[in-house]
This record gives structure tokens, sequence and C-alpha cells, in this order.
């Protein structure tokens, strides 16, 4: 498929505009687990993402991780373009989670097009809106959810990105996506195995009672 | 000062945008305490605060607050009219922390013109980029800074707006800003006392050494 078939507001571009995107569109292939933005480095410009899986998490000073969003097929990323808003006062590391086929729109030429395109800069809001929606989940999950919660509910949407039970990841990897320590995770996981939730083994947390994991989530 | 003066964009719009937010606009007084929208009340409308305070918090099912950002003369509400954009996906309920007066602007109306008016649309995100900074910097506070940082901060912020050392508030009041419980609030304020930080009496907590708390905060 085409960029101009996975842009959303393409048909409402002239031509102008256009042609401006499509001579500064850089295409990148990236393999899992390269870092692609990180708040420090000089504006990355938007991405698009073709195919593949991108996380967004912030770091704290010691290094400890929390996921903030997740971005798959035909998803946009915004604030790897945030030198192109100054109210965006925040820094996000944006790292490829699978091997990831991506576009990437500079962000002065986006910034430029949505300054005098109306539905441009509508599509940005409904965009920055539903990333405003994501965190603002994040924060209730934080707020009010005990973390066996969030574990369970991590674990079952792994499962479904993933297609399987079997899922390949370290407690490290876990505790990063959460805001967690290692430590931690591992004392829940092996709580959950107690119960017959999950069954663990090196690298990899096999989900045996996905019922059981549900009910804890939405109790 | 007139709401021309008060509207950011006002001189990009049209004679017709004008006529049509100057004909839908309301004028509202509120007392201290109101509520003036609630995540399940209709779509109250755009909020700018001419003078007073409001501050905007999410509430769990158990009742627990916590605020998500403030807002003073000349700011504007966005969330307040959220069904003005399908993406924002979640529910914010705004308060006025002291007497306020504001206008309020009927989403519908905003909502037209800014499909229309790239400046709109524009100013839009960039009010949005604010409250998602502010936001960012709540992910952080709550994720790695301690309580007894956050709770400094907060009495040194509210000296700030206040503009006196001696805070009319009550524990509860505290704990509900931080997401937080009274108890917990009384058992680090007591603390802060034994300290010699502050001084406590009843309904009032007054600022005895306001570099220690700073130095607290920034530890």
């Amino acid at each position: 498929m085409s960029f101009e078939s996975f842009f959303p507001v393409w048909d409402k571009l002239n031509t102008i505009q256009r042609n401006r995107i499509l001579s500064g569109l850089i295409t990148r292939q990236v393999k899992k687990g390269t870092v692609i933005h990180n708040g420090s480095m000089d504006c990355t410009g938007l991405l698009l993402v073709k195919s593949g899986q991108l996380r967004a998490y912030i770091l704290s000073e010691e290094g400890r991780e929390i996921t903030i969003y997740r971005l798959f097929d035909m998803d946009m990323c915004l604030f790897s373009a945030s030198c192109m808003m100054r109210s965006i006062q925040f820094e996000v590391t944006i790292e490829a989670e699978k091997d990831t086929e991506l576009w990437v729109i500079p962000a002065e030429i986006y910034k430029t097009i949505m300054e005098e395109s109306a539905p441009v800069a509508n599509y940005t809001n409904e965009l920055m809106a539903t990333r405003f929606s994501d965190v603002m989940w994040l924060i209730e999950q934080i707020m009010w959810k005990s973390l066996d919660k969030r574990v369970a509910a991590f674990l079952l949407e792994e499962a479904s990105i993933e297609e399987t039970n079997e899922l390949k990841i370290t407690h490290e990897t876990i505790a990063n996506h959460l805001g967690s320590h290692r430590e931690v995770i591992t004392r829940m996981l092996r709580y959950f195995q107690s119960e017959d939730m999950v069954k663990l083994s090196r690298g990899t947390v096999t989900i045996l009672d996905e019922k059981k994991l549900e009910a804890l989530q939405d109790a």
C-alpha cells in the first residue's frame, strides 16, 4: 500500500501540499529494539507506521520506564515531532517493539501545512485527543488500580496483540511497561503461577487461565 | 475587559464567525465550590476564565479525586466541551476553587468554527498540548516522586497562588488534589510540623520554613 492511502487527510490536501509532503518523505525500516526517537535528540518528525509496532514511554532520572502508549499499523506519532508545537513541554522516547516499516514526515513540512490547512489541524487535534485519552486511562490505572490488576490486564493485552498465550517477554520488560520494578513483577507472576493463572519458564509467560485473569482484571 | 480581548485568536476570525460566537456566548458567575462541569452532564461548552480559579479533576469509582490541572485568569478549558471531538474518551469534573466569572462558548458553535478555521484549530491544538504537558508532568510526579516531595510542592504552589504562607486548606482538600487519603496527608503534615517546616491549626497550614520545603521538593 502507498503512503497516500495511509495518510488520513490526503484527499483534503491540495497539489502543492501533497508534493511538499511527498518530496520530504522518508521511508525507514527499523529492527526490533531500535530507539527511533528520544527527547534529547533533534525533532525526528511525524512517524506513520506502515507495519510493525512502536512503544512510546517516559524515563525517570534513575532510568525507570513507563509505557505511555503503543502504535500499530497505520497509527501516527505526533510527539516525535514535538518541536512543531511550542506547548508540548514533555519528552517521550519511541522504540520499535517489532521490526517496523515507517514513514517519517519532517516536522517543518507538516507544521507549515498544518498552519494553513484546517483539515490537517483538526486531524492533528483528534490525534492528540486520542493520545490524551490513552494517558488519562493510564493515570486512572496508576491511581486507582492495584498492581495485580494492571499485570493481569497487561498480560491479556499482550496475548491479544501477539495472538498467542505463550508470551516471550521478560519480567524486566513487563516492569518497564508498567513503571514498576522487576522484583515486584516477579513476585506478582509467582503468585499468579501459584493460583494456576500462568506458567513461568525462562523468558516466557504462558497464560493458562484467561478467564481467571479477566476476572482479576475486572474485579 | 471585553471577551474580544480575552479570546486568543479573535483577530483571525471573520465577521460571520465573530457574530456567531458573540450571539451564542454565555456569561456566568459561579460561587466557590460550584461544580461547573461533570462528565455525566451534557456538553457544557468551552470555558474562558475572566477572573477566579477553576480546578479540573478525575474521580475514581470510590469517589477519590486527583487534580489534573488548574485554570486561572484568561485560561481556556477545552475538556468541558469534550463532545466536540470524538477522540476525547475521558471525563473530567470542573469545579470553582474561588468565586469565578467566566464565559461559556457553546461546543457546537466552537466546533463549527474550528472545522473551517485553521487558526482556531491550531490554537485548540496548542491548548490541548498545554494540558497534555500538565498531565505528563503529573504522571512523572505520581510515578517517580515520593509523597513528601509532592506535598511540599503542593504547599509551595498554594502559597504562590494565594500569595500568603497561611493557607486555609483542609487535609482532605490536599488529599483530593494529590489523589491521596486524608489520613496519609495528616501524617505527612505532622511530620513536616515536627521538622518545623509548617505549623498546623484547625483548617490552616502555615508555612514556617519555605527554604526547607523547597529543599525537600527538589531533593
